[in-house]
Formats: structure tokens, sequence, C-alpha cells
């Protein structure tokens, strides 16, 4: 039977991609700031980038070039500023980075993906980026370990790096690896630091399916989840597709299109809940499951609803199980429903129910030391069956601490 | 010239109104926490509740009754439990605290609002609800005393107690009053404290006129403040007019209607800053004032996208001058505008341009010193010009700090 199963490493996986990372010391000092990721051969590209009407250089750099050409060769990242609010001058410094890599490489400039994180408004320092370029050329490698390595050198106030891989085998017995890496948190909701996440795949396939495959992918991973509620600037995601795994090329919505649309929503979700997990300060990840909702479009919101609200966030972090927090945030999502046909439990991380809180339209009496046990876990997983249909929906945060006021309130010092 | 002035006092500055206030005992020991407001003479009533579908009993008590019958002569306060999430029992709660107040006073029950703020969940203890009636009846006064006694029974979190009144003279020679207490942090986003708001007034005025008035003053003042995104289950707005100030009643949109919505503008206004100051763990009122743009509603949209941010918040409790958050927060908004037009400044309270960050796409190598001395005061104001129309708004919020976190992760304890 045909499969998906999880395989080691991120961006350096799937055949035919090298990466390498250094520390240019564009921000930070004694840590590795940036990371080049690049294709033997150009790769088809599909991109989803922030819906943020401020957009920085970069993503209007990428933006433009996926467009209207469809390929990506190399990637180039650096994790210290953002070069965001920076006008025309920022995406001249974009310009200057692709083409130094264009010249090492030998590669069109339009084939260079450039992506920035850090301190919003200050002006990229060229020079460096360059340098940084230099260094890295020659100590691109395929290994494991060099993409483990840019995932971690493209990290901000990320505490793990966050990388994952699937493969499976293809109708013509060819083994396609999907990989990606990511940081930061959620392409709706993401904090300042940005989410970047680059994904990538040596199958065969048309552009416009990797292009539909990716906006599916996205809908239900990373525009799930949430930690502040404010969308970054810089925001980009990339699927690279390169071909070199050899298969015929998927030209229609048939099982290795099907494969492969597992793969990626294995590898997205995976990602996501990291991020969701490692959001800035964070001790927990929330988990909120809707079932019951009369369409999906209200499912996502109202799951989103529940993790997006500070007053939930707090009273998770404090375990204090004054749940009609999450009532309340159902009840101001905008969608409407009848209280008293509403059921909440938690659950565990499967699913199966472990303490109904509230039916009826009143709590159950619960008791409360079952509650804080519960929530004394590092996942708190939720559901609510809202019995108006079968929609259901899921979506992740994390809690809300003292540590994200501490990093927000001094982010840059 | 006709005009409005402050006056001293808040619910029983105008005249024909008694306040009394009790420790009932019903969360917390040693403060009162108990309000009783009541007219000489049945009040025609305007209301604004919370747009949350999870309403608490109290708001469909009070919302059943002032639409059917359009009038209220008294209001009963609890500040311990907010007696949402309680289903039918809930609602037999507010039956038996409104008929104890009705046959005290020899009241239709109908006539008798009921408020509640605190722990959702809980049930009341309605004998302790009867108890603090059966001692506030006797002690009823129409002081500006017992009026602020109120306004401090009637706060939870809040550190301040919230009352003002103004008043002015009608074309026919009389004084009228507007006064008014209101506890917690907001309509549209209130802290899980819940916004109450009572406000009187002794104008002989038409019920549709102060419906109208009171959804205008709602919309540029309680509906543009922020605390943290959350909506109660019990906010509430009640408006009161007994016409015992003896004028001729207002039935038409004349110059005496037009004193009493600057009057009752000017006091909305006012409740709300204060409760933007005092939202929970502030130490900073933010102001975020918006020009020139398209239309009045993108205006309140892009100056509450600021002042909702936790980015911004945060970055204002930290006194970190990393301005591009406020940028980040009107680009996603969901309002379209030219990032190349924005103008952005820090002004003073008055509106004048104290220091510009940002213009022409990018910031403006302002002096951060300059913009950490400005982020010291008790109040950050800033103004942005969209360059896009004539349309304005003002939104106000508080900035994120520790004592939120602390306060929300142990709410009950």
């Amino acid at each position: 039977m045909a499969s998906v199963n999880r395989v080691p490493g991120g961006v350096t996986a799937a055949k035919g991609y090298r990466a390498a990372s250094c520390a240019a010391g564009i921000k930070y000092k004694g840590r590795t700031d940036m990371a080049l990721l690049v294709s033997d051969v150009p790769a088809a590209a599909a991109a989803v980038f922030t819906s943020n009407v401020m957009k920085a250089a970069p993503v209007i750099w990428d933006r433009n070039n996926i467009t209207s050409c469809g390929k990506v060769q190399a990637v180039v990242v650096n994790s210290g500023i953002a070069n965001a609010c920076t006008g025309e001058e920022g995406l001249e410094s974009c310009r200057r980075s692709a083409e130094a890599v264009s010249a090492a490489l030998g590669i069109p400039a339009e084939y260079v993906a450039v992506g920035s994180t850090g301190v919003i408004g200050m002006p990229l320092p060229d020079d460096r980026i360059i340098n940084g370029i230099n260094m890295m050329i020659p100590a691109l490698s395929d290994s494991i370990e060099a993409g483990t390595a840019a995932a971690r050198a493209i990290m901000t106030t990320d505490t793990v790096k966050k990388e994952f891989a699937y493969s499976f085998v293809t109708s013509d017995g060819k083994t396609v690896t999907v990989g990606g890496m990511s940081k930061g948190s959620g392409m709706i909701h993401p904090n300042m630091c940005t989410m970047l996440c680059y994904v990538t795949t040596d199958m065969a396939i048309d552009r416009a399916l990797i292009d539909e495959a990716l906006h599916g992918a996205v809908d239900s991973s990373f525009n799930m989840i949430t930690v502040d509620g404010d969308t970054s600037t810089n925001d980009t995601l990339i699927l690279m597709a390169n071909g070199l795994a050899g298969n015929k090329e998927v030209t229609e919505k048939d099982s290795d299109y099907d494969l492969f649309r597992e793969a990626l929503g294995l590898l997205t979700t995976d990602l996501a809940k990291l991020m969701a997990r490692d959001g800035e300060g964070a001790t927990k990840r929330i988990e909120m499951r809707v079932l019951g909702a009369d369409t999906l479009a209200h499912a996502k919101v109202l799951a989103k609803s529940v993790v997006g609200s500070n007053l939930t966030k707090a009273m998770i972090f404090g375990k204090d199980a004054n749940c009609g927090r999450v009532l309340c945030a159902l009840g101001y999502s905008g969608i409407e429903f009848d209280p008293a046909k509403v059921d909440l439990w938690f659950v565990d991380p499967a699913g199966d129910r472990k303490l109904l809180l509230y039916t009826g339209g009143k709590f159950t009496g619960y008791d409360e030391e079952d509650a804080v046990t519960y929530m004394e876990g590092e996942e708190v997983v939720m559901a609510c069956d809202m019995h108006m249909g079968e929609a259901s929906a899921v979506a992740w945060g994390c809690d809300l601490t003292y540590d994200y006021v501490k990093i927000n309130a001094d982010y840059r010092s």
C-alpha cells in the first residue's frame, strides 16, 4: 500500500538541494544569521506571502519574480534585519543580494529569492550580506547537517529549529521526498519575527499543481496558528520542485498527486504546530478542535478565535480553570450559534474526551482540581461540538506569559 | 452662548436619582460589591449590549425589558459574579433580584435592570444578593457621595472609580445634567471584567432621540477603545432620562438636542479614555489618531488595529522605539493604502506634531533618544496621515505589561 513516511532532515532531504549558513554579523554576534539554499537545476516554484499592506522589500522582490518566471533556483536569507519599511533602498538591497548569488552560481538573478526577518525600518548592511554570500558559496553541501544548520541560521526568537521531511514512492517506482524548514509563528497571525518557510521537493510536477497543493496545505496549517494576532510585513513561504526524483511529471490530479498533497500536508502541519508551541515566551501549546460547525469557514473562525484570545491564553498559562473565557471567545468570533447546544471538553491529543466542562448552556460542575491537573501538561487540547452540522477545524496557539511581554517590550536590546 | 460644562459627581448629579452601595460578600471581602441606582420616577431608557453570542443572563433580562417597555426606574449591580454561562437558573436569579427591588420600592419588576460582572460560570448566591438589596434600600441617597460610592462598588480589577457629569442650560432656561459611572474596559474589546456603564439625565427627551444619541456617542467612545481584544459576555450600557429637569420635552433634533448630544459625547469619551488608561496592568494610555483616511469606517479600523496590536502595546510598555510595529499594524488592518504616502508622528495630547517617525515609505532616521523620552510619559499619542481623503478617527488603548498576564493568569485566586 502506498504510504508517506517521515524521514530525517529538512530542506536538503530531497535530491539535488544544497545548503550553507554563516555568521555574517548582520545583527547577532556569535551565531549564524545567514542561510543559502540552492537547487542543482531551476525548480518550479509556488509561493504564499503576507497579506499585510506594508510588504517588506524581499516580499516584493520574490513575488514579482516568482509571478513572472515561475522558477526559483536559490534562496538567500538573513535573520538580523527585516528590510521592511525601507523604501526603494530596500529593493536595491534585494537586487544586490540576488545579483551576488547570481554571479557566483551563474544563474539568473530572477531565480534568486531573498528572505529577511528581524528589526523593521533599519537598512540592510549590503557589504556584510555580500560577504556572507561569499562565505557560503564554497560551503554549500547536500548533507542533512547542512540543511539543519540552515534551519538554525534563520531563527530569531525561536528556541528550537524547525525542519521535517517526508517521502513516498510514486506509481512509477521513484522515491520522492518533500522537506522543509521554517522559523517564526504563522501566516495569518505571526509575531513580528516573521514566518519564513522554505519547502523543497525533488518531484517532477506541474507548477499549477504545486500552487494548488500549497494553498490547500497552508489553509489548514499555517493559517490555523496564531501567536499574538499581529501579521508580519515579511511572511514568506516558497515551495520548490526540481524534478530530480526522476518520476514521470505529474500533470493531473492522480494518485501520485494525492501522495504529494499528503506529504505536503503532514510537513506543513508539523512545522505549524511546532511554531505555535515555540511562540514567544510560550510554555504550552494550545489546540482547539471545533466539531459540528455548519461550514468549514465557520469552524475555522471559531477555532482561531479561541486560540487567539489573550484571556484564554493567560488562563492556560496560569492553569486557572476559568473556562468561561473559552465560551466567551467562541461567542465573540462573529459566528452565530446557540449557546445552549454547545459542548466543551478537555480532550487528549488523540481527541479522546477527558473532561466535560460545559453542556446544555452551563458548566458541568467539573472538579477544578481535575481541570488544573489537565492543564499541567505541555499541551492543552480542547474540543467543542457546536451541534450545527458536520464541519470541523483545528487551530493551534500558545499561552500568554510574562516572557512574551519581556521579549516584546525589549526586543532590540 | 450655550455651552456644556463639567460638574461634580456621576450618576446622582442629575435631579431625581438616588444611589446606595454595600458590602454583600458576593465575592470580595472588606469592600463594597453591590450598587443600587433609583430614579424618583420611571425614566425613558436606551441601551447597548455586548455583541457576544454568549450573552450573560442579566444582558438577556435587561434587553428583553428595555425593548418591550422602554423604561428603567432602578438598576441593581453586583461586581463579584458575572452570572454568565448559567443557563435558566441565571435568568431566575435576575428575576429574583429584580423582584426584591420591585417589592421594596413598589415599582414594576420590568423597570428594574440587573447588572453583573466577575467570574463566569458560577451561580449567583441569591440570598446574599437579596440581603444586599435590603441593606441598600434604606441607604439610598441623592448625594454626590452616594453616586461616587456606587461607582466604587461596581469596580472589579479597576484601579480607579470612573464617573463624570456635565450640565448645560436649555433654550427654555432649565439646567440639565448628564452624569454617568462605568467600570471595565470597552464595548467592542473589553477585558473579561466587563464594561458596565450607567448614564443618568434629568432631561425630558423623547426615547427615540436618546436611543439615537446613545448609539452615536458609543461609536466614537466605547467602541474605539480596546484592552485585549476579548469581548465580554456581560457588556451593558444603560441611559436613563427621567425628565425632572422640567424642560419642555425634546422631540426633535433642535439646539437642545445638540447640547444633549454634546454632553453625552463628552461624558462617554471621558469614561472611555479612563477605562483605556485603567486597562488591566496598564502603565500608559495609548492614543492613535488616524487622519486623511478615505472613509470614517476605514479610519476607525486603522486606528483600532494599532491600539489593539500586542506588539505595539508591548513596545510602548518597554519604551522600545521599534515603530515599524505601528506601520505593521496599519498594514494588517485589512484596509488598503499606499505605504509610500503614510506619515507617522508622535504628537502631544493637543495633536501638535512632536516627532516625525516615518514618511515617504521609510523611517526618518529620528533620534531614538527622543523617541524613548517621548514614551516616558503616561500618555503616548501617535498620529498618522494616510493622505487618501478627509476622514479621521481616534482610538484608545493601553500598554501590555507583566501585570496584565499576572492578573489574567491568576484572576480568581
